[in-house]
């Protein structure tokens, strides 16, 4: 994969948004050798967003990168970080993933399950940009606060 | 682990109960190079039950055997097909495990989680007896059907 040049503009707004502040200091958090110590967020944040030239240098054969998948688990504690930010309720996020690349991600708050997705081509975990970044992840967000006022009993046990 | 002498006898009446038949129909289904064929269903579950003895036998450093595993993930799927027939919701069995024997296994109902186990020392994963894995699968499940009833809205979503 080419990191050489960065496709992440240092003034892109959307670093700005919740989900993408929040991704980075998960991100942070996961590098405990401080690789990043000194970057630039949106050098941080670079390596998810994959344009059709990066996936197209990623091998699909094998299990995916370990990097990869601590992205991925990443995502997903921001996603249930932001959740139970807006909900006030626990927010506990699985990923289950499978050899090859196979498996699913959940969120569960209480007894509900407000984030449900299949996983699949995990080798290449990532976004077309941060703006597809920030909207999947609102669109995500939305949903599981909605399921939780239709389910607040459940949400809440 | 001392497997020469068998603990669960032949006549225990627990062999007829809904969740070991289901549960040796499972362990039959991972059974791929034929070792349980011709053998009594007695001694296809007998390794699920860990007396006192046959525990202090079993070490629980490194990771947990793949057998123990792979018994443990049939005997979740037991428990989510019985909660299937008897609620007639599909019930999705999940294990989740990470290194060490530590983990946990969800059932879920649509959207409702109906059994969340935390998963330690999965290395000796059984039961102290037949009475007790049915005792105990018993209260799962009814635990779980009556989460279903209460928030059956979400079940069906």
């Amino acid at each position: 994969m080419t990191t050489a040049t960065l496709v992440v503009q240092e003034d892109d707004a959307n670093l700005n948004s919740d989900i993408v502040k929040d991704y980075i200091k998960q991100l942070r958090a996961i590098d405990t050798y401080d690789t990043y110590a000194g970057w630039p967020e949106a050098k941080i944040i670079d390596p998810v967003v994959l344009t059709r030239e990066r996936k197209k240098d990623i091998p699909v054969v094998g299990d995916p990168d370990e990097i990869t998948i601590a992205r991925l688990k990443a995502y997903y504690n921001s996603l249930a970080t932001l959740i139970e930010k807006k909900s006030g309720l626990m927010a506990a996020p699985i990923v289950y993933l499978s050899h090859e690349g196979f498996g699913r991600a959940l969120i569960m708050v209480g007894k509900l399950i407000v984030v449900d997705k299949i996983l699949r081509d995990t080798h290449r975990f990532g976004f077309s940009s941060l703006e597809d970044l920030r909207e999947k992840s609102d669109l995500a967000i939305k949903k599981a606060l909605d399921l939780i006022e239709k389910y607040h009993a459940a949400a809440t046990d």
